[in-house]
């Protein structure tokens, strides 16, 4: 079966479109119009009740969250070698990095637009807002300085953590921040563009 | 080697404790003392650069983030069975479960009594904790709801979400929710009371 995954443009399911890509699965990406609220409409939350992309439809059932579709893909598809699978300790590694973009980074970075998901008030939104560009850049000169190994994320091999780390640094520029102040990533960033997955998958979310 | 276990009573880590002694691992538990800012200290920035517990020290390194550990502890002991790891998409589906207590549930109650990692002023400290009820509550409808088979959180096999969930729903009670609200994440909560390495990891965390 054709794997289904819903996504919207500039949302972190880029990551996993691109991982669906490297794999060499056979996939459809689905856009929602978040501008319309389709995420929120009757339609999606019978297929994803939490409302939110990525939601991956497999023949099995549906899948959501970005660290855990990731790895999904990297077991389904092992030939990819999209993750250190017969490594139960590098795996882990592996799953640390992307759990940390998950609960730290990507949280620390929801809470510019998505400011209104933890507090009520106009003036807690703008405290939030104005707080973004500091946690972002603290996450990524830990990343830079303690978890890069290069030339990939995890070292010499290209893993499922390299398109989630360019999709949300990919936000960066949003918060005023220069990927230049953080020279592993900046390169890794050059590099993923050069992919034909990342091409593919990018081209695929253009607006038509 | 002895794994060692970095944590600190209260805090998520719980969930690693109680997973290391279900898989008859052989650990160490250490507690670090927040109200000394220990986690904070060089000793453990030079262990754990992010000043987080659980950090779980293993002979190839240092692993953190609950998900990446809980997978790798199920992963390491596969006899003790805490997860589906001849089922690729069942373990996705468990990885999605422990990634949403992660990045959601977990992070809507760390807006108590950690809001000033989000913002700077008292006002929106206040509007942020006032929220947490809110989220939490909306979190436990939605697992109860949609993502708790029964009678462990997978269904018929205990695995490593529900630790996990033990320890987060744990903390209701500070933000002045009943767990009785939720009927079957309430008959879990007395079902972990019962087994051996919950009372084991608790034990070891009370006060000597």
């Amino acid at each position: 079966m054709t794997l289904k995954l819903y996504y919207a443009p500039g949302t972190v399911a880029l990551a996993c479109h691109i991982a669906l890509a490297e794999a060499g699965a056979d996939y459809q990406a689905i856009a929602l119009d978040f501008s319309k609220h389709e995420q929120r409409g009757e339609a999606f939350l019978a297929i994803n009740p939490k409302g939110r992309v990525p939601a991956l439809i497999t023949d099995r059932g549906v899948l959501t969250e970005t660290p855990a579709i990731l790895a999904f893909i990297a077991q389904s598809y092992p030939a990819a070698r999209l993750a250190p699978l017969e490594d139960v300790f590098a795996f882990a590694e592996l799953q640390s990095f992307t759990a940390y973009l998950s609960s730290t980074v990507h949280v620390a970075t929801a809470h510019d637009r998505r400011a209104s998901r933890w507090a009520d008030q106009e003036s807690s939104f703008a405290d939030m807002r104005a707080k973004v560009p500091q946690n972002a850049r603290d996450c990524c000169q830990l990343i830079n300085a303690e978890y890069f190994d290069g030339p990939w994320v995890m070292g010499a091999d290209y893993t499922i953590a390299d398109p989630y780390l360019f999709t949300i640094v990919g936000w960066l520029g949003r918060y005023g921040i220069e990927l230049n102040e953080f020279p592993k990533i900046a390169a890794h960033w050059q590099a993923m563009q050069a992919r034909p997955a990342v091409r593919r998958a990018l081209a695929e979310q253009a607006p038509a």
